[in-house]
């Protein structure tokens, strides 16, 4: 179907004055994720869905400077892949850059999962610091992160797009063994998604997070919330500090 | 009362091209606040007191990104409510955002606990990790903050509305215990400012902090110097320095 | 002498389209350390001397927000005052803001000390939580912090004003006990800077810093290496490492 | 050949619309590199090398504040130089900035390093407190900085300039030891370079690092990757984590 798009029509896609379109979103939201310091050395990204009934998949290029990203650098895919995005799969788009060596992120059958799994709306992928020193603070042989009582657990969903969690409950996210390529990651974080259906977010050892969200706003909060309780976590830890209950 | 301006009336509150109309100050001092990590997540914020004798309340809504609130997303209450603001209570508004799914910020009775208690202008509440910090390296038990010693201390006022403490006082910011709604801190907020009646802010344990001052400068320069001071006391207790005393 | 010039030209002293007059620099200084944690909540500030034979000094106002700190808020006094400014002292000026509550910078004879015992250009007072851990990591009766071994160090100047330090220099802070008042640290610092004439400036216990140079880029650059220093030290104070040496 | 330029064509080599330029890009990064904290106090910089064949090498001054150099104040060398860069010669320019006092950047023989050994397009030198405290925190014999099982890893190229490393793969950084004048690092910095020809950077030992890369892009996000996981091995060596192997 993406083939029935003009150059025109696929170039209109990217094409914007509205702050709020995703092809202008994500250069933005870059932008902002590059000062905190979650997408430097072009690692990580954010990726949107968008249109009637979610029709296209926004993304960046992969190992670009983030915060450099220009709306004209995205790519857009179909939402309706003819097959689901696998590592090292053939994928359909309906606008691809023109400029040279491009390509889309490493992280499109990661977001994939996110958005099949939990019709996420978006999802970000960062290597926030917090997030990979917590994965190596807590033991080696720890599957999940679990934290309670924290006023920032709140504002994350169960499921990462269901109601929010409340003040006494425990947050659990997963943590999966990082794969030599990111591509790898795919069926580990969906193997983790279905063990943990209430989780909200991914953590890869040694290497970041995965977090979606209903919308971008979502995503976005929900993945600032949780940085939060990494680094809080972290302290805590460091401080020898149990990180459930309030003893 | 309220019900007595009409539409145009009621939106010219918050249009003004005054930087420092409270409509314009609620959106610039969030994202200020943002970048100081005190309200991410959606997390936090700032309500102001304005305009002849003080009669209306502006507030920001709840459970939105603070950095990017506009001036139209603004509640404008009047401060004469026909009962104080309670939690689950009903209040009057004399102007409410058209936008749809916005609610008035949660922290609106806690607000009100500054604004009829010590006649605040102005009253902020912030997530920042180093209140939330403190409130987890000080014992289980500690029914407060207390530090001297310092010279940031010479910028906050007792009460938070009075004159200002002098290096060789020692500062006391009671810490109460957390609750699962926000709306239900308002008692025990106001039971703390009753039993320290010179506290220029309200610590609430794995949760965050409460400050208010005379003006919004003056409820902004104590945010800071109080966190500059829970920042502090973070780093003495994890050096085993005592905060008290200056031995 | 100042009484000759009229409203209009003292008004003129402060009305510049020159980003770096005083006037204009003093504000944008103030943001900029603002950002890097020096001047929160009202404290620390910048003041500079300027004009044919360095006839005037400078100052912002005391107790304000130094990150929205306008040109016209800017006090200016003759360098040649009628008598050295010291504790409580009347103070000649040339130019009064207008806005009413403003007052001098308490800083005014700590400033002068700089000007007048180092002939220097510009000093900076800031509350940078560097220099006052540091203050706090060293033992009690430290009378100075003194630093060897870093490149930064080459950034320093000899008394503030003379030779560039070089890399195996010891660098010697002295470090003076803080007073009720800060007028009242006139004398301490005036002794400290007669007692260690290489110094390049005055670490004041639990209170901050004070650093002069022969022109305000010398002063703020000086500043910044001074600043990374103090950070550095506390870093290796608490991994236990030594700050003398190499070994 | 330099001579054979007018004043009007040396001047007319920093002078660009173009952002990209290096006159102009120079000057943003070392804006963006002094928030990042690698630049402050007059330190570090990037060289840049551009035009057809690289025939011309853009630098900045040295001793001045980096984050505001203008276009006028770059250096510009023809990279052929009648004798490689050593300290203390003298270098062939086409293009010195008319501002007086200004110097060519101290870097200017260890830049020189990377664009000959490694015929990199950008260097960059850092003082990064992450580079210098990794320095202090390894053993003082250590002669290498080695790190593993990092997501980071996987942005650092092999010698700087070849193919990314692996997620499996060990990373080496040799720590050489610092002198008294930047210049004389020239030859410990090539000497390190000949005994580890994968190594992507040289930490200098209480002083910083040197990065370098194909194109300005490659070195700047090197330096970002390599930064993180020296703040990353600082954060490790504190919680007494071994940095290679991932047990």
């Amino acid at each position: 179907m993406s083939a029935k798009l003009t150059h025109e029509e696929a170039e209109a896609l990217v094409r914007s004055d509205d702050p709020e379109h995703p092809a202008n979103l994500i250069c933005e939201l870059c932008r902002d994720f590059y000062k905190l310091g979650w997408v430097t050395g072009t690692g990580g990204g954010i990726s949107i869905r968008h249109g009637y009934f979610s029709e296209h998949v926004y993304l960046a290029p992969s190992g670009v400077q983030k915060e450099r990203i220009k709306p004209e650098h995205i790519f857009v895919l179909p939402f309706a892949q003819s097959s689901v995005p696998k590592p090292g799969s053939q994928r359909d788009f309906v606008r691809i850059p023109s400029k040279k060596g491009l390509k889309e992120s490493a992280c499109t059958p990661l977001f994939w999962n996110a958005f099949t799994m939990r019709e996420a709306g978006a999802c970000i992928h960062t290597h926030s610091q917090h997030a990979v020193l917590l994965t190596l603070l807590l033991p080696r042989d720890a599957a999940s992160f679990r934290m309670s009582h924290q006023e920032m657990i709140k504002g994350v969903r169960t499921g990462g797009v269901g109601k929010t969690l409340r003040f006494f409950d425990t947050l659990e996210v997963p943590i999966i063994e990082n794969t030599a390529d990111e591509e790898d990651l795919t069926e580990g974080m969906a193997a983790a998604m279905e063990k943990y259906p209430d989780a909200p977010a991914i953590l890869v050892r040694r290497h970041g997070v995965y977090v979606w969200g209903n919308t971008w706003e979502q995503a976005k909060t929900q993945g600032e919330c949780l940085d939060y309780l990494f680094e809080m976590a972290c302290k805590m830890l460091q401080a020898k500090l149990p990180l459930v209950g309030d003893e």
